[in-house]
């Protein structure tokens, strides 16, 4: 079966980005799932100096050399968000929003979670609660749900889900709302946790509790462990050795993903590593 | 025991260099040994498409670039040839040129060597092979000595010695002779190894053999395993774990001397992780 490629790279940060690059250097056939702002965490950052090549480069400027590599071979970031990569033995159906794509290998850069899962979050996965609006959506048409929302980009998922669902509750875990739909229901007392009830699901809040029929919880990454099932974690992170090969054939990781420390010259230098890895183990199987 | 630096880096290549940007970041004390042009490697290159951030560059422009990541934070590199690290048990001494020099943690990214130790070599080195004309030619004055030289800057060294010895041999391993003194007698006939005979070394070429008093092997960079005794070599480079750590506390690797893939981007990463694994060794020891 032809693969539709044979490289996918999860994370646009500096380490998908070095991923990115050393495997168009190798001819491969390659997808870079992330954000077209490349790194969120990187264009905050007030200065780096210790990137070398860069002195005291601001992260908006780091983000701008950044894309300028990825133009310079004409790669272009994917905006779709990778929720559940499955190792099929020889090679890996992604789930990408609500696409189904299929590589023969797989690099991890999907940078490093700081929150834990919340309460009741990782027992409740795939029953009633839901990493993914634009797939899940349909499940719950003319119902109520919650989104647990960690940044403003997934006011356009609660957006999107206000057309579908009945009422949709929106717990944000930042501050400044920018642009949700007027139907949507602003709780600004914190979400602690999610319950299973019956056929209900009970988001939890300090000081109340909401009942809905389904809850999306959306962040930038998704935590490790639920996005490869059977991948080996180590301390939070994924465990991988010195070419970066993860326990799974095949995929492999790089960058704040694979743990400290959460600098980009590491993360540079991993995904290079890896997808020099992830060519060899294609030319091998030739 | 004041020691001289916190950290010793062997090596300016691109290793070295992100080494020592982020061991500076750290507020470590620092020495970086090294060449003025930082790395020749590098320098030859024709260009570079895969360092984040610096698209389509050339090697000449990309050592521009990493000097200016240097002077931006004030290190400067220090032309002393490191030929000897001796763990000394919560500190090391190095021998740089004719000087004695401590540090409490060291980082080697000295590069990797392509090409093998000449036959009798190492088994001679100390007793009539010796890699630093600057600190042994003393042992040779009103002697005869032959000189292997494996680039163009071990002229000067070979100069330096035929102000000191009665006769210099020189034997390029390289083409086009830059400026060596008239007193120097150059072979052609390329050297294949070395023997002792008596109280005599003989260099023995491809189609004859010299006999002198002494013998000096100079390359860029010394075998890694004769660099610092007792460190664990593995396939040739310095065994090293996900931290860069070398089977010697305190005792960090990166770049290509730890294996390949011989990259620039994994050599920053990996100088990136050596330094901070080194400053938090100093920091745990205080």
């Amino acid at each position: 079966m032809e693969k539709d490629y044979d490289i996918a790279i999860i994370g646009s940060g500096p380490a998908g980005i070095s991923a990115a690059l050393t495997a168009r250097n190798r001819n491969k056939k390659i997808i870079l799932f992330g954000n077209k702002n490349l790194s969120t965490k990187i264009e905050k950052t007030h200065a780096i100096d210790n990137y070398p090549g860069l002195p005291h480069i601001t992260g908006a400027d780091m983000v701008k050399a950044f894309q300028a590599s990825l133009d310079n071979v004409g790669i272009e970031v994917t905006e779709k968000k990778v929720t559940a990569v499955y190792a099929m033995g020889d090679y890996f159906t992604l789930q990408a929003d609500n696409d189904m794509i299929t590589a023969s290998a797989v690099i991890i850069t999907a940078g490093v979670i700081m929150q834990k899962p919340l309460p009741g979050e990782t027992e409740l996965l795939g029953r009633g609660v839901s990493y993914c609006a634009t797939c899940d959506a349909p499940l719950y048409r003319n119902k109520e749900v919650a989104v647990l929302g960690f940044s403003e980009k997934e006011e356009a998922e609660a957006n999107f889900l206000s057309e579908v669902c009945s009422k949709v509750y929106y717990f944000p875990f930042y501050k400044n709302i920018q642009s949700l739909n007027d139907s949507i229901t602003v709780v600004t007392d914190k979400a602690i946790g999610i319950e299973a009830r019956d056929k209900k699901r009970i988001v939890k809040t300090q000081n109340s509790e909401y009942e809905v029929d389904g809850t999306f919880v959306l962040r930038d990454s998704v935590f490790p462990g639920q996005l490869v099932p059977g991948l080996a974690i180590e301390n939070n992170h994924i465990a991988t050795d010195r070419k970066m090969a993860t326990n799974i054939a095949g995929c492999y990781a790089a960058g704040d993903i694979t743990g400290a420390p959460y600098q980009i010259a590491k993360a540079v230098g991993e995904g290079n590593i890896a997808a020099i890895s992830a060519a060899g183990y294609l030319d091998t199987r030739k």
